[in-house]
């Protein structure tokens, strides 16, 4: 189950990014599981990674290599997370990396590596290196859809987002894919993300954007709450359309990137394991953000909310409930009003005057919900994107592994 | 679905507390739903309340009764919550207050009201108060388990635990009654319990009792981290055994409350809503508590690992990933050591080397799992008991209402 188009979309190339895809038969054979992307000299990366403390290998080697080398090569596979595997975990991820080195003659600390599936199992290390030489042959600047298929898990489908874009009169291009369905609730970042641009941009000023993009796309979607070991986004800013990003246009910029990031967040939650719903929960009014997100992520990750969401019911005793436990000490219940797709339907601390179920049942019928909570306490606004909570949800996580 | 023993247990009557049970047909015409409880002149009454800030209307009441009373009497329904009703649900809860107050011939503020079900439907006033007098014509110390069966909701079974222990050499009673089975993530308090003793005991001394003794039982459980709108748990002593609890025998006493208390929340998680595991997360050697209920809960509530368990799948990884998501800064996770049912799975940040596949997938098997975590640094135990995620919860969750 999905939500949403499943059109892909046109996906511009950005000159000096390719990328090529093939596959190692890394978890089930035939199917496309590794993908490698090359960068032109002189591309400068920023990336921002999980904050779960069981951080994968790979997680810890690209890291790594981005603080210390000059990011040249990205590989990526699926089928493995390389995640709770100890010391052979890191000489694992380090053996691919050599791999790709020897293979294109570059440093081996120019090579980024991203793993993504099954925790726990140690990496098929040589089944992986013997792919690469396929991989090599097909970088592509054209490769941007094969390699959005390539780093699938259980998503349903490819996710990718693409524009071009005038900053000072030039165009620029941004284009990126991203991949997760379930274990989503990034924390500083998403599962994986890799997004580049044909604009020139200093790192210092590039990891800023992926920072301040990363935190209102990413890092506001939650499908099981569940942060996962392997979550990385990257952005590579290759220069070739000689616009260059500084402080005069730097605001300009994330905002075109930030709409790129939240499309390709926004397509994670469509494609969150069983989802039947797309769920936009907005908190309004609030005294600061912190609150705002917390009430937000109370109703987000609440199963008892999520499975009202499944059945199309409007049970929102559940959503106020939610929000009396998000841990905000002097909330003033009777301030708060509670709207579902528009429809008023609590305020004054229970159900508005006007509200009926009738309307309340019409309010559920969409794909697309929207929770939105006024709190009339100040003036800021959080919005979080999830799904509802499905049999098919269990389905796949029971027998996930199976 | 539930686990365990569905043997009701033999419950000692407490002298001095008498129960009755009605049927007024509040959702479900025939169904046990309203439950009076009468208890003796000078009894003793503290309770712990939901920390819910949408705090459902009885529990206003019935806090400010506890306060400024002298409690005589208490009234629970079942199938409406009386929760997200605003000004009327206290008038509601007030006129069932009444209701009892003038059959029992009573003042008003003696009557501690409790409701449980639906959140945000008005209350049935009228055929609430229609079946006092039927609840009243049942009051006896013998009436446990059928006031047992009259609290329950979404619950499969009645639960109830009773004890007989010396203190000073003589013999008190404790019996209490409990229920729950979604929407369980007590904070202070549960769903509902009543628990009296012909113990006497000062109420100072009472709400100290309740306190520490909820501490470890019912805040220790959770089915799906949703905390109630309308939990409480009370504790009443009538002092009709002539054993006066001081501070000289109040750990004893405690002791043996605890044991009450912590059958009663047991008998909510084995009765969880789709429950098919019973589920133990034991985290030893914290640095303390704090850190310890950080990683028993992130693992306790996660939906990969609760999913997992309904599978009996040792997918250990997902166990790993929330010990890392558990917000603890400075962890380091080579000292981590994993058990499932007292096998070693993980340990130096990846598999125990000892580990197999078989052994895991022969731990999964019971009906009664253990998660054990070392995080080897301290000396802090604690343990959350919960359940699994299984198509049955989403079944109950997503019908219930229709």
């Amino acid at each position: 189950m999905a939500t949403g188009s499943d059109i892909f979309p046109t996906m511009y190339p950005v000159a000096g990014f390719q990328l090529g895809t093939a596959s190692a038969g890394i978890k089930t054979p035939g199917r496309s599981d590794l993908v490698l992307m090359a960068m032109a000299e002189g591309t400068t990366v920023a990336g921002v990674f999980t904050q779960n403390r069981f951080c994968a290998a790979p997680v810890t080697i690209a890291k790594r290599h981005l603080d210390c080398g000059q990011p040249r090569f990205m590989l990526i596979n699926t089928g493995n997370a390389n995640a709770g595997t100890g010391e052979q975990g890191i000489a694992d991820a380090l053996k691919c990396c050599s791999a790709v080195a020897d293979k294109m003659d570059v440093q081996v600390d120019s090579i980024l590596p991203f793993s993504t599936g099954v925790i726990g199992e140690p990496l098929p290390v040589d089944r992986l290196c013997a792919g690469i030489p396929d991989a090599a042959q097909q970088l592509s600047e054209q490769g941007w859809e094969q390699a959005a298929t390539g780093i699938l898990t259980t998503d349903t489908r490819p996710k990718g987002a693409s524009i071009q874009c005038d900053i000072n009169g030039s165009k620029i291009t941004i284009t990126g894919i991203s991949k997760g369905s379930g274990m989503i609730k990034p924390n500083m970042a998403t599962m994986l993300g890799f997004v580049a641009t044909d604009a020139a941009i200093h790192p210092e000023l590039l990891h800023r954007a992926v920072r301040l993009a990363t935190e209102k796309s990413f890092n506001r979607i939650t499908v099981d709450s569940d942060t996962s070991t392997n979550d990385a986004v990257i952005l590579a800013a290759t220069g070739a359309s000689g616009v260059e990003i500084d402080e005069t246009n730097f605001d300009q910029f994330l905002s075109q990137l930030s709409a790129v990031f939240i499309d390709l967040a926004q397509a994670i939650i469509r494609d969150g394991e069983g989802a039947s719903k797309f769920v936009s929960v907005i908190v309004e009014t609030a005294a600061n953000s912190q609150e705002a997100l917390a009430v937000a992520y109370s109703i987000a990750e609440s199963p008892l909310v999520k499975t009202a969401l499944t059945a199309s019911d409007p049970n929102w005793g559940r959503i106020l409930a939610a929000i009396g436990r998000a841990g905000i000490e002097d909330l003033d219940i009777s301030q708060i009003q509670l709207r579902l797709n528009s429809v008023l339907i609590a305020e004054s601390g229970g159900r508005a005057a006007s509200y009926t179920e009738a309307q309340g049942q019409q309010a559920m019928q969409p794909e697309d919900i929207e929770i939105q909570v006024k709190l009339n306490r100040g003036q800021t606004t959080e919005t979080v994107w999830t799904t509802d909570l499905s049999y098919e949800y269990v389905r796949i996580n029971a027998e996930y592994r199976t």
